[in-house]
């Protein structure tokens, strides 16, 4: 990670200057990854002088933004370059800690748009955690040997199996409320309740227990699965692991794809990459994102596909925009508008959907071949990545050009965006040659990767959430799969939001974006929250849209981050001074 | 209401020093209501003069607190006092202005807590309007006769049908964000895309765009249902109303029952009604609440009941709870505690929930007779009441002890309280004599009103939420309805959170009362507002779980109500200067 640092002025805490999210097991400062065969140990041991910023310590397995990166890192390429690997231990390398949970000091100095999307992050990484386990056979089992305070439960409550080790002093416990005036940030409340059936009111008393639980009550209480003696901690551990991967599936002697370096460049004003590039107009606060297609013929099969491994263009483009995604929000956050456009060839989009696809079917037996997990786990990270899109606190608004190719995969982008102008026609001002890309008027096409492979955090797919209640109109816009569609009949089917011609785009799309870069960036984050996800509510989404929500708003309030607030308080031996009027 | 003022400190806004939410048509300033057979007529024509605080006019129908109250009085009595309305319809009495929302001065000028309780409250009311629709058979039809804007058009949203006139001028819009830097804060963006179906991506322009839309657009969007030629507009109207009211089911021939003036005493330290008082505890910053069962013979049948009247206990006892709840957000936010206690006879108590459910069963026809109508109308008042409790901000603790008498619907109590101590045995240290209350031992029970008729705004019930994801715990619980269960039956069955002795009482009870005062009010706050709503999520839960959170958020920040923020900005030709960082 680059780690040079910026003043945000005088008293104002430190934020990196920028953060990069590209690091690998080699450079790892704070976790270490080793596999076993089925098993696979991810350690956690954090350098306390490894901070991303300083003035923190990370003390007790504490975290900051950094340590995440590398834990985010680690879950992708276990599913990416592991295949053999079937279940996952978290565990930690200190010595009756497991885990400290968010640095407190850093909390504390941080700004508050930096504390919400450090957050954000680590939300996203623990739900990694769960989609790995449900959906890629590789099952994470916790072993808590020490600790687990905050953030640090958090991080085994996104386990499928918490075994706390039973020794009179090590305890679970989320001591936010107590200590911190702030609720548990990366979903513990809702996990506590929704996922695993915690009663509400012991729930409520453990949250307001600082100390925490351990031993056997927290078994009963359900807030671990099983307390172990320290004397049969390392057998148990591997008993369990070995349990959890003899249940998973995964593929039989399949290769691995190694997630190679990104072939980024980073300039002030242009972030590119081999597919995707983003124009970075800090004047009018927009990145402009352009998304290439497939630029090579498609492979034949996911045997060919395979072999050109983190170089196939689903996986390739995918990780630039997963890291584009993250590079933004993070670095850029006055560039509150994306807007989205695609380049390139619509037919190679929907051939490489298909490839992943046909492979991803699993045979009979319920397990997949050696190509086809591969093509599930390619699929499932473009879904990852989509979902992360849903969430980022940022207008989108897709421009489907001539020459664009939002079909499929593609068509997703602008599907997730908050509104699309597709333009009806073509350029006339500057008409390009026939058989030119952008000689034809632009077309979408609904292929089968928006009909069910990549759902939203609410459990829909795009096309579900936008026809909400409208079942007629989910089922023309469906019937029109495989159909290139010009902007008359797109905006028709509701598949856009506005289709001008040549004689108006310029103002409207001028208008649109200027509009919204003149609107309050606090109220559109509110906006866009609210709209993205219309129907039912799922883990996923209470945890971004309700659990979020209020913490954001908690920790805005001087009572956690005014100067006399309980997190700014915290270590200094003076307690807190509240308002006590209750909101 | 009662208007005398409070001054918050130099420069600092104004707010009533205490608010009064018992109204009577009689002396609506803002309101007119009338009846016409089926149909009832409610017409919004705000005094501007007639604000709860000096320092704004309500201009344009632009309504605060005050005006509200007076319509949530209206709802309440409509159905009670008029059986014979199947349809109200919801218009305006001012030329060419339909609503112009909350406020804009006054949402400027009022401090956090008292704009977030408004707007708790302005919801619950617009609730209650799709509650009379859903279960009362009273359907609410906005009859939008000029500009709807914000809350305006919320509150039209909330009607089963929206009729707007079509003369060129007259259009609904969300205008918050574009104008004021917030959201519409009345449940508008859920309801646009969960309840009405509007596309997201139009239901985005659309609340961006201040002036709003009108005429047939309006309802291509599905804005409004019809647009309607002003020549056209009253008969249209009388249609409809005569349409929808022949549709509803109430009853025939029954007589309403008045909601007579509360019998209320209010002191600095105590509020008192006939069945339920609150002792003020500042010091500890408690409000002691006890809800008394019974005090005379249960009615022998509904027909008994009605005779009774607003003095029938369920009724009465319901009234004067939501009348504290109500009385206490707004007028006590610094009580952060509710300590929530029962006493009477809880064979009665049954009873009362007997006599209700039996007799709300409908008829083969599915219409509700004379006495029916009655229960159902009371059940679902208790309903929505208990509903209040669920999303007030504030701890609640259940204390059973002997004396006490929480079955069936008194159970509820302690099912929505945040934690419940039972006694286990009676105290010790003035033991009564026998056969006097509080001789026996306390215990709970378990009635047919918690198997259904009160579900919570998550559609379970308290006991499937508290349950949830246990079934047979769940299962357990049900099959001992009907059982009086003392403390350790009941801890062991997972009713009650703890079940101290006589010895440990004092104790553990000051502890976690004290405990409480001791933590940061908003992260209590957020806590429990995720704790509260296990499950699945509806347009209730999404309106005051995900989006009233993001608008306290937006509230908080200086983009909106710092002193260079839109909201407060507004009006004086000034632009808001944002920061603008995207969070």
């Amino acid at each position: 990670m680059e780690r040079t640092m910026t003043s945000q002025g005088a008293g104002r805490p430190e934020v990196p200057s920028r953060v990069d999210f590209q690091v690998h097991p080699d450079r790892y400062r704070h976790w270490r990854l080793s596999c076993d065969g089925p098993v696979a140990t991810l350690t956690m041991d954090v350098d306390a002088d490894g901070g991303l910023v300083p003035g923190y310590e990370l003390k007790l397995n504490s975290y900051d933004l950094g340590v995440d990166i590398e834990l985010y890192d680690a879950v992708q390429r276990l599913r990416f370059e592991h295949p053999e690997v079937r279940a996952v231990v978290i565990t930690s390398g200190k010595d009756k800690v497991f885990c400290a949970g968010a640095n407190i000091r850093m909390l504390a100095a941080s700004p508050h748009p930096w504390k919400v999307n450090f957050c954000k992050f680590t939300n996203e990484t623990r739900n990694a955690i769960e989609d790995a386990t449900a959906y890629s056979g590789q099952v994470y089992l916790a072993a808590v040997n020490g600790a687990a305070s905050g953030g640090g439960y958090e991080l085994a409550l996104a386990c499928d199996h918490i075994m706390l080790i039973d020794d009179r002093s090590s305890a679970v416990s989320l001591p936010e409320l107590p200590l911190l005036g702030v609720l548990p940030g990366t979903g513990g409340l809702t996990r506590l309740v929704d996922k695993r059936h915690v009663r509400r009111d012991l729930a409520d008393y453990f949250a307001t227990r600082a100390e925490g639980i351990g031993g056997r009550k927290a078994v009963q209480w359900r807030l671990a699965d099983e307390a172990v003696p320290r004397a049969r901690w390392q057998e148990t551990v591997a008993e369990r692991a070995a349990e959890l991967a003899g249940r998973a599936r995964r593929p039989e002697g399949a290769r691995g794809v190694e997630l190679t370096t990104l072939d980024k460049t980073r300039t002030d004003g242009e972030i590119s990459y081999r597919h995707v590039s983003a124009r970075l107009d800090r004047g009018r606060g927009v990145a402009e994102i352009t998304v290439g297609g497939p630029d090579t013929p498609v492979p034949a099969d996911m045997a060919e596909a395979a072999g050109q491994g983190a170089a196939f263009w689903t996986l390739a483009m995918t990780r630039e925009l997963d890291d584009l995604i993250l590079d933004l929000r993070t670095n850029e956050p006055e560039l509150g508008t994306w807007v989205l456009r695609t380049r390139g060839d619509a037919a190679r989009v929907l051939d490489c959907d298909r490839l992943l696809l046909d492979a991803a079917d699993t045979g009979p037996d319920g397990r997949a071949g050696p190509d086809r997990w591969l093509a599930g786990e390619i699929a499932g990270y473009l879904k990852r990545t989509l979902k992360r899109l849903d969430v980022t606190s940022r207008s989108m608004i897709a421009l489907i050009e001539p020459g664009s190719c939002f079909a499929g995969s593609l068509l997703e982008l602008a599907l997730a965006a908050d509104r699309s102008f597709q333009l009806s026609g073509v350029f006339e001002t500057a008409p390009p040659n026939a058989g030119d890309p952008g000689a034809d008027p632009a077309a979408i096409t609904v292929g089968p990767m928006n009909l069910g492979p990549l759902p939203m955090a609410n459990g829909l797919t795009r096309l579900q959430s936008r026809f909400y209640g409208d079942d007629v109109a989910l089922a023309e816009a469906e019937k029109r799969a495989g159909e290139p569609l010009q902007a008359a009949d797109a905006e028709s089917l509701g598949l856009v939001t506005f289709a001008p011609d040549d004689i108006d785009w310029d103002e409207e799309v001028r208008i649109a974006i200027e509009e919204r870069a003149s609107f309050s960036p606090d109220a559109l984050s509110g906006l866009e929250a609210n709209y993205r996800f219309a129907g039912p509510e799922t883990l996923e989404t209470k945890i971004f849209g309700r659990l979020s929500a209020w913490q954001n708003w908690i920790f805005n309030r001087p009572n956690a981050s005014g100067p006399d607030g309980a997190l700014r308080r915290y270590g200094t031996g003076q307690r807190p001074d509240f308002d006590r009027k209750r909101v």
